[in-house]
């Protein structure tokens, strides 16, 4: 169930919280982050609260605590903060009085509302804010607040607002040198630096307000501005806020270049033509991304905006030097940095919609070479061998050690880095996809077609010669409830495609361009490495269909027992519940899945096997995943929509919406589910409405609920804008623009051809 | 006016808060510090509330932040928060409704007590709470809480309590590598380590409550324990914790050590023995400690133990490494860092009561020579220049520039560190009156002639010939509202009389012991220094009282301005309001004095000058001064009180007492104002009942304040327990046990001997 109700009036659509409930605090304020892919700020209330978890995360302003811990993304000085102190109280949800509260989040726009009457004594005090970052200037966060005495006898009151650098990242402090001054008279400025990785952050702040006396102060590595206002019945005062952040990241020295006329600049054109400017920007967002379903509800469509304008706000859109990072740029998750989700859960939404973008994020990946060259390198193996967790340098990034055993005293250590390798095929199959989706050949021939010789030199190097086969020993696949085992399915069969598909591209490339192909071949040795490749493809061992029509997950997985009791903690509220009556290593002798594993590879690979075989192995998967992580209510979803079962995948669909959204006060605490948000887009596209694609057809087989009346929805397809409209009875596809050449479509299985000149196709 | 109530019953004396007022909340904390010498704990509420500053300090427990920044006391992990969750809600002060606040500290025993009753939907809960830092077993906090469901349903708690390595120096993380566990299966424990410092810190806890199901949890640098509680109408639930803390400032090794069996045990003599054994400690303290007043109000009476169970909480007891800071173990403030307050305002009420702890505050200086040699060589001067500030090391801890000045963006120097060298005439004063009081031969050679004589090396290479004598060029003076003068009255003085001081009585240690006068002469090259020191005490030359009875400030001042409307500055509730209105230049070019200078060279020597001209000076030097610095009001109350001018004394004494139970919600922040404390002892003592000593007598010459009939306390004088009782009219002295000399007593400027075997005197 949603804790957040929905509403839709003449600003657009809104998620919104009428109460104030203070065990929600740090969910909502993941939830309610805004962000737009240079920066996130999380939803904190304006004001001090008591359980609040204040962050403000920059893309790529990644540090070190120290030498033994791995980057993360920096929790960065507060500029939301407003501090307005009263009758010698603070304004506050905890310490006042307080009526009419509400908060909203505009999916469509991504604006954060607030309201909320204030009672002290005889005095009611409204306050309304609104706040946004920009999609027009990227380094720019606006804030607004209107104060009301709405009854009672005038009032003084102090507001101090500013900039404080002493945030940390669960009291660990990354920058560790800071300047503070006021330029211009107005604008105050902070500058700090982070010793170990030489990164500097610029944020400056301008407020305007009344004329009322303000004055300027210090507190260590914070700089604030403080002003004496009186509050006269009825008679609104408004303060606005203007921030702009900067790194040198994306430029040199930021001290130098001078950033202060810019936010003159932007506190000259004021908030509503700063809003109006970002909303232009928002607009063109919506106008590949929105998908129109007729017949469903108004909160199902939220849920669904919702995860798709906050994944356009984790994307970063200035650089290919940073990817989506588990939790975007809403919370110290993870540590902010990149796993598998960004590939396989998250880009199809940008490949489909926005391919540049989905583009940058591979980009990323090729820019992370020398990292994977050096895990592969110090693992024994060939080529490149991803990271599984990786920041901004793309090195391994994973801590080999995880929290200390409270009882032994010693850490546990964490397999994923060491053992999960599946995420170098992702990256290959991404890579693939793309290309088939975009038929992008300059980006092949920057990045591509080297990333997926290497990556094929790695899988090559990892498997062994066993039983007369090639084999994969002692992985973990996407389950994480089976760590060293033999042959995990999904990622033999992902390596397999990978290095399949590269021998195919690379051959084709030979005959067009023998001359790039040539150089390629020279640099990445690619001829030397030919036999090896075709080797491995021949005789790479995939666990075949057993006698009951299931796909094994691994070598021992279908002999281990049932987990007992599955259902108690498939219900839970609680994730990982299972984890709480038995240990790690006993999970991990059962049946027991984390998430979806042969689920995921079927939905990466429609075509693979018949129906009735996928069908079969969905239901007994299922039955069997705790759905612990939230990549894994999505693929479920996908997969039950794929072969039909649409009872099931409606129920999974709702769940992978209520990922973030759902009524449990905990969730989402550390920051959003990008990967679970990607999940949705994948599920309605890719699942209801079936869509997918290689490099011969677009592939539209949907299965729509019956409530669903009909789908509308853009695809970005071999450079083509494809208008799809699904209905039960029919599928009309609308093109945008001429191409030069046919595109080949398959509409429930019937291959159509749509002429170049063609704009549209029915079926 | 005080802040806080009095309240005398037979639990002894109290202050007490007996209404939450949020603003009050870092004002309080600092006053309810429970502190014992080895470490401070901030007296922050045992729920979180919304405007806590939190601190936990442990002495000599320093790291620098960066490399520019100095030393400063870190504020260790937390370990006083007790975090209750019941419906959804965190108990705190500020998020609940509540009734019956009362929150005291036991001005006697140190003890911190709190009562209140939480009102939640019908519920009411009734929390009583304890705690105290333990003065038997130094490393010992305890706390208790007593939960009582008075009205309601039952209901269900949730508690957390632990070891929270979050906490940070305003934004600055000084530990960085931490390792937290459970030992013997209840003792959570919680290793830390400062990378610049290498010092590490071992903090455990105990927790002994319920028998309900608890599980203990890490999270970044931190472990706690987590329990469900059922509150059952009526039945009382205890919870008490056992936390001690252990750093390698005092052991090389904290973790191959095992601590954990003291806290086992500790935890085993459970919490009525353990604050047994630390009344007993405080009853020793006491028995020379205490000041009774006949006619006193209740009131001053607290205010007065208060300051004396601070000052007493804040001296090291384990160690000569570390001194009393400017804040104790009290807060933030000042870093941590020893100033000249520690010699000249804290250490005679040790040195008149309890005289081995006045002697470790000067072992901790002669630890600090090797600092002092390196100041005086890098400023080009011989022998001891003492650092203004200092930490651990003993050296020059000042920082060289203070905030940026907001407009220009530049750092404002301090001049102090630079240019206030009176320092080390203080500390030379404190050897030579501490030897004068103690007759302890052993202290001075083992320490004391050695650093009398390299501080006199000092002053003698820091004076410069000029109008045919020796003066004291560009420094500043105990008055910083002065800066760059020449020949502050108050140093060269000082200066003089330490130098001449050390030359008597290394010429009485030639007699008395020549063999160690050689050796020490060869470690010092003093009989090389000799005839520049002699020259030095013949030639400084000492401002003189001028036509009108005025002893210069110094070469200038008076010649400057009067500071006008000085009046509205004098009764400025906020400290150095001057600053809003002028800059510091414009200051130091008036005859505006911050704090006391001439007037505190008259109280360490009452017999330089006679009364007549003392009362002119005094009242000359009060007018000017904005007693802008806590150390002010003391010194002219002592002054004031010295010269019979017993209205203004009493005022300036009412004011020196209220420098930290003020009503004003914002002083003491950063910590206590340990100096000033000090101070309210001089001013007893050496003011009001007129103590004074030298070698050659022990000196009463009491001012009375008319109210008071009688007072009584004791002084350690040359090794005898001087129980004394003053009254308008009377002087009697009980001596406690024998001694194998005379010892002469002046009273009322009467010279009397009170012989080796006599047991009383009067007068």
């Amino acid at each position: 169930m949603y804790y957040y109700d929905t509403k839709r009036d003449s600003t657009g659509l809104w998620i919104e919280e009428n109460k104030y409930r203070q065990k929600y605090t740090k969910k909502s304020e993941s939830v309610f982050t805004t962000e737009n892919g240079y920066m996130g700020i999380r939803g904190t209330q304006d004001f001090p609260t008591i359980a609040e978890c204040k962050g403000m995360f920059v893309r790529g302003f990644f540090s070190k605590a120290t030498k033994d811990e791995v980057v993360e993304l920096i929790n960065c000085p507060n500029l939301s903060e407003v501090y307005i102190t009263t009758k010698g109280k603070v304004i506050s949800l905890d310490t006042c009085k307080i009526e009419n509260y509400n908060r909203k989040f505009n999916v469509e726009t991504g604006e954060l509302v607030f309201q909320c009457d204030f009672l002290l004594e005889n005095n009611i005090i409204n306050i309304k804010s609104r706040r946004f970052v920009s999609y027009s200037d990227l380094h720019l966060f606006c804030q607004q607040l209107v104060i009301t005495l709405a009854d009672g006898n005038d009032l003084d009151m102090a507001v101090k607002v500013g900039i404080n650098g002493q945030m940390t990242n669960s009291g660990v402090a990354h920058i560790r040198k800071t300047e503070c001054g006021v330029r211009n008279n107005t604008v105050m400025e902070y500058i700090g630096n982070t010793d170990d990785s030489e990164i500097d952050i610029m944020m400056a702040l301008d407020y305007e307000g009344t004329d009322d006396a303000k004055n300027y102060g210090l507190e260590r590595r914070s700089i604030y501005e403080k002003r004496k206002i009186k509050l006269v019945k009825n008679k609104p005062v408004t303060l606005t806020k203007y921030a702009m952040v900067f790194t040198n990241v994306e430029e040199p020295d930021i001290t130098k270049t001078d950033k202060i006329s810019r936010i003159i600049e932007n506190r000259k054109k004021g908030f509503a033509k700063l809003f109006d400017e970002h909303l232009q920007e928002v607009y063109k967002f919506w106008k590949n991304a929105e998908i129109k379903i007729d017949g469903i509800s108004v909160e199902d469509e939220a849920a669904i905006k919702y995860s798709q304008l906050q994944l356009f706000g984790m994307i970063p859109k200035d650089t290919d030097r940073v990817s989506i990072a588990a939790k975007g740029l809403s919370g110290e998750g993870y540590k902010g940095h990149v796993f598998w989700d960004s590939e396989i859960y998250m880009l199809p939404f940008f490949c489909y919609t926005n391919p540049e973008m989905a583009k940058r994020l591979l980009i990323y990946r090729y820019n992370g070479l020398s990292g994977a060259f050096k895990k592969a390198k110090e693992y024994g193996y060939k080529g490149a061998m991803y990271p599984w967790e990786s920041a901004f340098e793309g090195k391994e990034e994973t801590p080999l050690f995880a929290a200390l055993n409270i009882e032994t005293g010693k850490a546990n250590p964490v397999w994923s880095g060491r053992k999960e390798h599946h995420v170098s095929a992702d990256i290959a199959y991404a890579i693939i996809n793309y290309y088939h989706m975009t038929k992008d050949e300059e980006f092949m021939h920057k990045y591509g077609y080297e990333m997926l010789i290497e990556i094929s030199k790695f899988w090559e190097s990892r498997s062994v010669e066993k039983n007369g086969r090639l084999e994969i020993l002692d992985i973990i696949g996407p389950d994480e409830y089976d760590e060293h085992i033999d042959n995990n399915t999904f990622t033999n069969y992902m390596a397999k495609y990978c290095v399949g598909q590269t021998l195919i591209e690379l051959k084709k490339l030979k005959e067009n361009d023998n001359n790039f192909y040539e150089k390629l071949s020279d640099k990445t040795k690619y001829e030397d490495n030919i036999l090896g490749l075709e080797e491995f493809v021949r005789n790479i061992y995939i666990p075949q269909v057993n006698k009951d029509g299931i796909i094994p997950q691994d070598d021992t997985f279908l002999s281990k027992k049932e987990l007992p009791d599955i259902d108690k903690y498939k219900n839970s509220q609680v994730k990982q519940s299972v984890l709480l009556d038995y240990t790690r290593d006993q999970v991990v002798d059962t049946q027991a899945i984390k998430q979806a594993d042969v689920v995921m590879l079927l939905n990466l690979f429609p075509q693979l096997y018949s129906p009735d075989i996928v069908k079969k192995n969905v239901l007994f998967y299922e039955k069997r995943t705790l759905h612990d992580s939230s990549l894994s209510y999505c693929a479920h979803a996908q997969a039950c929509a794929n072969i039909g079962e649409l009872d099931m995948a409606q129920n999974f669909f709702k769940k992978a919406l209520e990922v973030d959204l759902v009524d449990n006060p905990y969730d989402s605490t550390d920051g959003l589910h990008a990967a679970a948000m990607g999940g949705i887009y994948n599920c309605l596209i890719q699942g209801f409405a079936g869509v997918s694609a290689d490099d011969s057809a677009l592939y539209i087989t949907p299965h729509l609920p019956k409530e669903w009346k009909k789908m509308e929805f853009v695809v970005m397809y071999k450079g083509c804008r494809l208008e799809i409209r699904v209905s039960h009875d029919k599928v009309d596809i609308y093109k945008t623009g001429d191409t030069s050449y046919p595109l080949c479509i398959s509409i429930n299985n019937n291959i159509m051809t749509m002429e170049a000149n063609q704009q549209q196709l029915s079926a």
